[in-house]
């Protein structure tokens, strides 16, 4: 039988100053510097459930919606939602802090997928993860839409095999008829 | 009437080489740097486009499939593909090479969405971006679909407000049926 | 009266992963890149218990025992010990982390010392820091004896004014009479 | 019979501009950035003394007392003052230039370990330090000291056996009895 | 027979933004800064001449006529000229664009020289380099009087072995006579 | 009359620890990031020289000759030789240093020349530069006919108004008639 780690246990946290390399002409964090950030701290926390080296296979749509300013303080935090065969879904949420002013706010949310390789980059099996509270059940419970959703995008399923994907669009479809 | 530019005339080409800090402990670029370098070259395609100070507002679904090793060299191309009001969506097609081993292959191709803003940070119209071949048509056309597929996942459209994303799914509907 | 914050809400934690630019020859992780980052979330620590920009006023003695590898993850942690007038103790805990070998261990353990500054880099006064549990309480009584430490070190303190830093040679003075 | 070495061939100098990643957001040099030159400055000095590869060991007190700006030359001193087994003690101090203002000053002292290593990481011994002049003497000689109070503060050795350390607290007694 | 290879297949371009750390106090990209973005990009087109590890042999005159501020978007543009038995030389133009502001123009231009070398780090033999057009044909011809004066600056070669030379100061020596 | 200083007292000296990103994949260190260095210690000396803010004007022929690999230290020494209107000619000296191995060998020499401007980025004058030894005399008369050469190869002096450089060729000339 395949062994089991509970998804708290690759919880992982990091914390960063904004200095001025980071940031872009209005002063503002740049979009793809956050995302080194996000790659980071997520394999941190894949490598944490699997215990092996990990490489990034995919990342989810990333919104950037509030501008994060120069000297603020961005916390980013990590777990894994889901394991598959050598793949983990990673759960991705940034926060912004202007401490001085006292405002804290998310800014950002995201799914990244890890695949675990040996030391010759081939992937090998994980370990499963598994949910304790009702939020990662939840987490949990979407990764495989999100999963089929990867997969159709990437154009590696096709649409009539994603059946999970269909709940999305649900409501389109009885208007429809 | 509104401005006009080519979706050629943002065409933006950057040529990097891969250091050590680049890469993981399998000597491979990591994913996160990639996007990093990805938002840096699609932010100057898209202030080629406007001519104004541009923001990272959304990165689109983006695979890994091929590693970069230490020392090769990374090319990326990026050309807005269409714009909307005050946003540009733009096409980066990223190549690896190997170049004592002359081996040339495509790891990735994704798309970023930047927001043209005023020195105060506020959204501002840009010019629209006129195809001019088949493959900038074409990806002028797919734009409207992806648009709304990222306002879905962003959970600011409904699905049944999104026409253009059925055609993902329309096998599929007929199936049911 | 004074404003009050507990201890607790400093509290900040950073986690690193170890590039090939912060090691030496011997692939492990250099002590001054280290006490950079140790610099960086201690301050983070100092800012949330003050609301201020804050700069680095001093750094105890740091031992360096255990050396800590590339690919390694560092996790710190800080928290504010007690607070002067214008000045915060943070405490700053260092562990690292082979995740596929599955090691964890405690690599160094230091103190900072912050002031808070206004924009024209004056010092302003902190709230206090207040404990709130045994572990804490200990931090918060030892603060007075390596302020005296630090102060005598600093030159700015004769050892007959500093009477807690007696009780580090008190046995050493019984057995001299 | 042991080697030896003068003092002054490892004395080393490094200059290094001020650049905007190395600043807060009062535009001034970060502690932990210039623990961090500090830190190379005295590994260079330490290899020259004994021709090893070194790690840092511990750093002794370092106090912050006035601000570094945006565009200033920082110059560093280190020179070895005195080795043990395979130990050495490194002096460090730094100056800080704003050249067109036409001024400059010291800004930190410290004092840092280091540890000659083979290949493997195992501790080896170094060539004895030999001083040549008053100052290099005095340095010499208050080597002893910092070293049973880095050790009494690391917890590796009692106060009661620290002999050299009572001289700093001797008026202390005196006035005690 | 000698292999041949194209000039053009040797070009390459790069794009970079101007962060903060890359400049000055006048917020300008530093010369030293800008030299550094060339050598890795003759090295690309190098190595793509030669399908080789390269080395930095030589870097001729180079003049810095106008400022490149910070946000500017810097291409560089490189090319190999003419290959000798071991080296290529490589013509390097770099433009600045101020997006926002819609100007562009040119800035440097330069020559480097590469050598190929094996594992070991021994020179070894490289293509012909065969120019197609005007301009190429020109940027071939002249790369034996630029060879010369490299030389003749190194104190590799003595001005009377260096006939090409003459036709620079041909003008002076025919008022001379 | 204008104001003059002694050459020495533009003396810089710079000493920088090879570290993984700024070598090749020989693991030695690259070209561009040696002059990027070699800038930096110039400008120092330049800086000093006329207290005021400097930029690079050009950069004489740099030959590589000797590699530099990871772990050496690298020794810059830089000083102007001599001063013109609002420009500098500094003279830059480069030693490496493979410690552990006690090899010392000198890798380059370079000259490279600045302009003193205000905060406007307009140049002003600069004090004259008084050698006192033998080796600067040398040095600072060489300065003119490296003048001449470097207007000449810019394009912005003619041959024949060049009488300094005719030395360089005399032997040639010579020979011809």
């Amino acid at each position: 039988m395949k062994r089991q780690k509970y998804c708290r246990e690759s919880f992982s946290t990091m914390t960063e100053l904004i200095l001025p390399n980071d940031t872009n002409t209005l002063n503002n964090l740049m979009g793809g510097r956050l995302m080194h950030l996000m790659d980071i701290v997520a394999a941190i926390s894949a490598q944490r459930h699997c215990n092996r080296v990990v490489v990034t296979a995919s990342v989810d749509n990333v919104s950037f919606n509030r501008p994060i300013g120069l000297g603020y303080v961005v916390t980013l935090q990590a777990q894994v939602t889901r394991a598959f065969n050598s793949s983990m879904e990673v759960h991705i949420e940034v926060f912004a802090e202007n401490i001085p002013a006292q405002k804290r706010y998310q800014t950002n949310e995201a799914f990244f997928t890890f695949v675990a390789v040996d030391q010759t980059g081939h992937p090998i099996d994980v370990p499963q993860a598994v949910p304790e509270n009702e939020r990662e059940q939840e987490l949990y419970d979407g990764a495989l839409q999100r999963r089929q959703l990867r997969l159709v995008l990437a154009g590696r399923m096709k649409p009539e095999d994603a059946p999970e994907l269909r709940s999305i669009f649900e409501v389109n479809k009885k208007e429809d008829s």
